[in-house]
């Protein structure tokens, strides 16, 4: 893998914007890959204090042309907050960056969508280069210009849509990731699969079956296409206004499954894996997919070491409850991602309580033929 | 005035988005007017103590179908901050406000920039309606998009662009607005004379000198020919990337003079007509402008009641460093906007340091023929 020159080079079209995914080996020590998205002389990077220890060295040795300025925040959910952010627009402010700065985050997901709230909202907006380094920033987080701070009220509550000027997707990053992150990566790249059809999720499915190695070949392979499906829903539907709402899929369960229990137990990916179970028992429950579509589920999450029931010790009354604080919900009524077989969802406003009292219940650790 | 019926309807185009400039008397108080541009069931106005005594009680009857919530700031640019910001998000999430909510800004540009910046960011961005109540935010802050808090080291630094649902700009408002914000609200007024040239000028010079009356049958052309001519600019060049920034006219100017006394000493609109004058000034030892259009700047500014010139007790030295904070600084040079003929303007990042100096010099109170 470390000396692979092979990349792919993948295009996001927006109304009026256009700017480039590429994903590689090595991107982070690449000074002529990089040097080509920051705009001027100045760079602020801003990173945490786990990924700074592993690339900050490397990506710094690349821009060592500029005028390099860091931020190092601690490491976790718990910083995507007003004063980290505050961090970032004072070490801009102190260190004189003019509206041609680029800012550049380099970590997973939290950095991302901090950084980016950071760039969209200094001086009006200024150039956002992103460089994800876990498995699920690189396959979902950093695709899409979604960006956003946590309010002491709700996940993700401040934000902006805000396109970056790149994604540079360095592959090398996963190297040092924790297989339960790497894991949890893959539960999003699964929902692709589920989203796009049969191709994709029986390559997966192979792949899987096969032990993806984080060094193997499929990677590459894995990240780029999981990117471009991501992308096509963005450019359909940049401000989710419709069709994007669809990447949604397994979200209701899994974000009242976070809520319920304060982001704590479960890694973003491991609930939507549970998520995306329940969604496929849902609509099973609804009579529109077939019991072997939530088998399938059941036996791609274990191939991916992900869980996919919910324990035992859930209260199914109370996290029905946390269902209803869903960004989806129109005219008071939930909206659920529903799935008819790979590569056929929507979204269906209808679902009764019954149903969804039996999906909740049948998803329960032990209450089903494959738990 | 107060039993008109006329209206201006100005519609601004930015790509992929369309919003309407309505101008007229009794917007506040007309139901139909306001309720065309209300999303759902929700609506959060934000106003000042001061504006609230005198329209709140207006602007709330007309929405009385609505669930309406208010936050009501205390007056002042020192309160343009982000503990502002945070009582709206905090209003905006206690009282369950969903993604179609709609926001409304009641005030002057303090009041529509936090507003439209706390709109732009809310779940990433709610419909957002500014009904702006002085002259300066009538014909300059509400038009364009530009949403803004200030930071301790800076003013607006933090913000976005975000156009709003509609711009409903009521001209009784004017009714109740001070003389001094009033004539400060002028100085933009004439930017824009400077900027498109000699008919609108002349128009405002010879309105100027009759005596131009806050109720009188002029107000309603020069605010809408003001939005306008600003329009023109926004539709041309929405982010500012290039010609947007003509309308920067005197501001590298103004905005130091603002920072240099701590906005304590000047509104907005004051500096502004000092700015035009030191711009009209450095174009003509540039060599670019005759003499008589610094005559001409100065007049005007007495007519309007405004200063055009920098006081003795200003250090010049101080003032100069206080320019390099400009947001349009590229690559590290400063760029002025300046003026060849009323409707001739252009950037320049070449102007000399003794050019600068001899500008700043001429334009001290009593160092000219005109002070």
């Amino acid at each position: 893998m470390a000396n692979r020159k092979v990349f792919e080079r993948l295009d996001v079209s927006v109304p009026g914007y256009r700017y480039p995914i590429i994903i590689g080996y090595h991107l982070l020590g690449d000074s002529d890959a990089l040097s080509q998205y920051v705009a001027a002389e100045q760079v602020m990077i801003v990173t945490n204090e786990l990924v700074a220890s592993l690339y900050l060295h490397e990506l710094k040795t690349s821009l060592s042309g500029h005028q390099c300025d860091v931020v190092i925040l601690p490491d976790g959910e718990t910083y995507k907050n007003q004063a980290s952010l505050n961090l970032i627009y004072d070490a801009l402010m102190t260190n004189s960056h003019h509206r041609d700065t680029t800012v550049i985050a380099l970590g997973g997901g939290v950095i991302g969508d901090i950084t980016g709230f950071a760039a969209a909202t200094y001086q009006r907006g200024v150039r956002f280069i992103n460089c994800p380094t876990t498995l699920l920033a690189q396959t979902d987080a950093s695709i899409g210009g979604k960006t956003a701070i946590n309010h002491a009220c709700g996940k993700n509550m401040i934000g902006s849509f805000y396109q970056p000027a790149a994604v540079l997707i360095d592959l090398n990053t996963l190297l040092t990731l924790p297989g339960r992150e790497f894991n949890a990566g893959l539960a999003e790249v699964i929902k692709y699969g589920l989203l796009a059809g049969e191709e994709f999720l029986v390559y997966l499915e192979e792949a899987l079956k096969h032990g993806l190695r984080v060094n193997g070949s499929e990677i590459l392979q894995i990240v780029s296409r999981s990117a471009q499906i991501k992308a096509r829903y963005i450019e359909a539907d940049e401000k989710e206004q419709g069709s994007r709402a669809l990447l949604n899929l397994g979200h209701t369960f899994a974000h009242a499954l976070e809520t319920y229990t304060s982001y704590q137990r479960w890694l973003h990916g491991e609930a939507v894996a549970i998520g995306l179970y329940c969604a496929a028992l849902l609509s099973y429950h609804m009579g529109i997919a077939k019991q072997s579509l939530v088998e399938r589920v059941a036996c791609i999450m274990t191939r991916a070491g992900l869980p996919y029931t919910i324990p035992k010790d859930i209260d199914l009354k109370q996290l029905r409850q946390f269902m209803q604080l869903d960004k989806k919900i129109k005219n008071k009524r939930l909206r659920f991602v529903v799935l008819k077989k790979p590569g056929e969802c929507y979204l269906d406003d209808g679902v009764t309580e019954e149903c969804l009292h039996n999906t909740l219940s049948a998803a329960v650790e032990g209450e089903n033929s494959n738990g």
